[in-house]
């Protein structure tokens, strides 16, 4: 069942990018409540288009795709690209080339507003006993990270240059649950990420913000003190989840660096010999 | 119906200055339950004293008059004055002129707090997509900012050298339901407001302390952190009008100074030629 | 009645010390719940042990003692020594060498985790009108609180060199109910503070935390922005008692120490000629 | 002598306010040198017009007076007003309706900036023992002071609103040579004034800002990290005046508020009955 | 004639990128002394090497050529890639993929500390009325600066992951002497650049360090406060040039962004349509 | 030959405690200057008292011997206890029942100011790579750390009560020249130690202060920005013994806890088994 809108705004065309992947999926009814025409845009196919919407295929490499899925668009949301640690190409295809692609065609045609999905690796090298907010310097915990920087860092370059705002989030954990004690900090409810992006899209001003993507859970290291005015409040918390992912990973080992750094499993896995 | 009485102590005698203004009139019948007697003065007519109220009319300007006003009262609360951008006379002569007086009067007959209604038009040419503390710089937006801004600095003379008391509420947008979209973020509920000004008029110790009057709004700009010895803790929220106020003002234009910076229409209206 | 437990985590065998004095008789059945074995420590005379349940007579001054009363624990709940303020001998004997003697028990024996009471008496000489987070300096008020920034540092010492995680509670005001206004803003409630108690045993990492133990009270004067890591969420607050509290005292004179500062009494009172 | 001319830059028309104060009658040569015309305005009687100079006889509570006095003038020195504690009046007079005048009449006439004599009187109210900075929310010591917090808001209203730049100059001492042991911290000498207003004149860029003014001393409790744009590097140093300083005034006594806090004298010293 | 040597440590094989550029040109003879071997790299060929030189050409885009020309080197000065604003096609292969390929081989082949030539176009996007640390949030004023603020996050990747040192000097305008009025606040001179770069390389932990280059000038809008463990301090100031300076540019408009913004002309420049 | 005297103030009767050990012996002679008598005291035996001299032997764990050394004194400057780290029981006794019985001493005789010799390994865990101000947490590195940390939060608990001044040294390496590479960064001349103590003996208001002593070297780890008050401008730098220390120690491990720490050696090195 779908949530409430939390807002009776509606944007006329907005594009999801990435609607393929499983937040993709997980959005696509729920965005098309906020808009006459949700595009849906992904490298892998998509289910057929429904009412209201419009399938595009496109590869963010390709600057010329990129062009037409975003031709006349009100609004995006950018789901697209790698969306976990992965080997430095398709990284550098996806979340580099193709997001400056995405940006200058959203600059050309004056698209006025973008919902960025950055990440929480971002700041995955902080450690778990720290509280982090969107002002400290960023130390990413691996490549994906690293590019997912360089996507705030362009954002914040088209914001003060060109006037295309963006909201950043550095989404936690997007599951129906928790999987484990890592994600009783980070986990975000899909009702509360439908809540954030909403906020995001219809929030007056934004500039560039940058604000973490997690429910209202009873453990958090993230401090969005300095994001209260896109209006996200959470509704949701993992701690109905909690005795079930305790019996499932009773202890954990400080000394691990999956344990110590906020980053989990992505500040020691990866492509690296 | 009046809201349960969030404190049980009471004052001998309270005075209430700007009683005949919009918001005088709605805090008239609820101030009076925390004081034995309510003395109310505005230089407007007041309506007729009830039982366990006292009516003066004075002129902020007048220092005698005031001087009277302030007579054997255990604690003020200070709506009187200009309440909205004016050309400089009459702000000169009620903001600064006027909060001279009462302060000198208060000084001499030993009153020992006064809850002065500053306002958000203090820090008005702060951006809507920055949060701001009550320790960042001032930024008003006009002249009535600029007094209310004089007035907060009075406030901490008068702490510091005089031990007079002050909690200086920046208040945002007090109206029975927000008007626009702006007052989505800055709504003060009149519940909340008397949540605050009795939370101002009871906590134990507040030297001078500068409070955001604002509701439990889903979207703010106003970090309240360093007053929450205060006690206010507001009850209410914006959000119930939000689709009404989204019909009425369904798009806003970022590159407009009203929309950008937290002052709204107040950072271009005014008395300049 | 017993609250419902907050995790479902267990320790093996756990250590609580103190447990002759009020919070240790409240703590016992409650933390038997997180534990296959309680261990429970004090100087002066303890209840028979029941089922699941060791206890130790044992002077913190005595190494050897605490040496005994540590082995086998696979966390400690440090609520032993002087709690209130005293002449220097005890203070010294029980918070001071009795700690020391703690923490080497603890680094000898690998115990990984302490959750130490600590006071908020250790920045009791800040202001009332001031808000105090846990990373701003400490002001102790006596020789009591002196003690317990002693053993905060002492605590950040076992981590950086040897890898002893402590959370170092500075416990507000745990009684059945607040006793006077300034416990409106300090109470923590026996609930709550086995929440507090179990998030800091049971947290992933802590590393040393330093956290303030209040309830959800309307006033406060500390924030525990840096501690959000912990997972400490109180669910009650002192409100309800505020009227009875008021009633015994209506007034209070900002010009007297025990109300302008945060340790109220304890900054005059104490063994000085 | 005159001090080597800090910049090349030279101004078409310059007024310099307050003229015949004794900063005035020490700046009118060296600023001479800096502009083809100086202007120099007082209430008081003027020594006569030199080469390349003009007086001008203005009241600044007159604003026809002020808005001659402004004609024509590419900056502004402000000098004049009030310059010490006094009653109310004349510093309303003088420093509250005498500075709106200004302002309105440089506004209404484009001139592009405004260096403003502030005062260190503004923050007066901090310990002696405290390091502020220009950021930090200022406590005047007396009427004196909350003039020029009030002159430095309506400059940062005037710069955020009209485009008008100022920098706000919070001169310490600046004598012949330090006078007492304050004065060790405060003093600035005229060369290092004179650094300081050609600096500020001629920086390309400050908006408004707010720097104090005081020589390179050896003991300080004024932080200008936030002004570094504005190029001031201090020559001077009260050091060689030190023995004889503490020859004249060898004890103090901490708990004088005269001493403990930064205003010295003003913070007692005043119109107060 | 060459600067007295600020350190007596000396590298085995040193290797500086960029090499063929301006200031690998002037660093060429300067480093020599600090090393056995010099290796110098760049993609325009390299003046002949002389003793204690090797010279490589090598595409940074080309990792084999990037693996061969690291084997063997102690440390790294990296100036190469492109070194001003530029379409992002040639930044890309030069700043985002030839990084990547220097600090993969840099890791694999354990080379212990880099020294990075990023930028002050990082954080272009300030006003020149701010100061700025090297921890406030980066605001690149181009495709350029956000090459460099990719390149600075990469570096603290190879830290926190893989244990590479990197100093990430913020170069602000390196020439003979300062062009304009901007160049007053941004000049670096080359014996404080060699004084930089030797202090980065030989500084006992710099872990990943980013500090502003700049010389000991007046004015300046950067903050190192967080670089003091470097030990570079400037020895020169542009102050000597001002007078040339300001009468080659008398006026500047406030108006203009490329007089606002720190960034100077890069703030419009650029490849954009 | 001895620094010319940097104030011409002179006490009374001054004791300096820990006369014998090697800044003792060093300072003797330089605080002569600034007194009619100097009270020399150490538990180890003193030269002969010379003119305007007079020696004690005493224990600092004792405390009618304390009692009697501070009789009639009008200042301290305390030097005495232990001064490197060493087992608990010799910590214990002098530097935290030694200081109590030090400032009880103070209190009782109303000696009005102490200059502590703290020390830096009050936060000697922090990295070589931080900067750090003495309003940051502490984090000792040791037994030695922890009783220096204890001995600044009695001075502060002292300040606050009952009104005796501190200023706390964190002395970095005070020896006639720097040792190793870590003490290019700690050094203290002899001759800026002087001006350290001389300054915070003199500057009017104190409170509590702490500050860091070092000379003016080129590599520092720590910012006294909050103790500018105090007056101390170091006059010399470990540069010039630079080359002889590099060429005794080229190269350090960043992997080394000693070089990685600002401890130093103190991090690993104590009595633990």
């Amino acid at each position: 069942m779908l949530l409430e809108p939390i807002s009776s705004l509606r944007f006329g065309r907005l594009l999801l990018t990435g609607a393929a992947g499983h937040l993709g999926r997980e959005l696509r009814p729920r965005l098309k409540r906020y808009c006459d025409t949700l595009r849906l845009s992904d490298l892998s196919p998509l289910e057929q288009a429904g009412a209201g919407e419009e399938t595009v295929v496109a590869d963010l490499a390709d600057q010329a795709a990129v062009e037409s899925m975003v031709a006349g668009v009100d609004a995006i949301v950018h789901l697209g690209g790698v969306s976990t640690e992965m080997p430095w190409e398709p990284i550098l295809a996806g979340n580099i080339v193709g997001l400056y692609n995405l940006y200058e065609a959203a600059r050309r045609q004056r698209v006025r507003r973008i919902v960025f999905a950055s990440s929480n690796h971002v700041t995955g090298f902080r450690r778990q006993d720290e509280v982090v907010t969107t002002r400290d310097p960023v130390r990413p915990d691996g490549l994906y990270g690293l590019s997912k920087a360089f996507g705030e860092n362009l954002a914040q370059l088209y914001w003060d240059r060109h006037g295309v705002e963006t909201v950043s989030l550095r989404i936690g954990s997007s599951y129906a649950e928790p999987k484990d004690r890592r994600m009783l900090a980070t986990w975000l409810s899909f009702d509360d990420l439908e809540r954030l992006l909403v906020s995001s899209l219809t929030a007056p001003v934004v500039g560039h913000t940058v604000i973490y993507g997690m429910s209202d859970n009873r453990t958090t290291w993230w401090d969005n003190r300095y994001a209260s005015h896109v209006g996200y409040r959470p509704q949701d918390s993992s701690e109905q989840f909690r005795a079930a992912v305790e019996a499932r990973q009773p202890s954990l080992d400080v000394a691990d660096p999956a344990t110590r750094y906020q980053g989990g499993a992505f500040v020691t896995q990866g492509p690296h010999d």
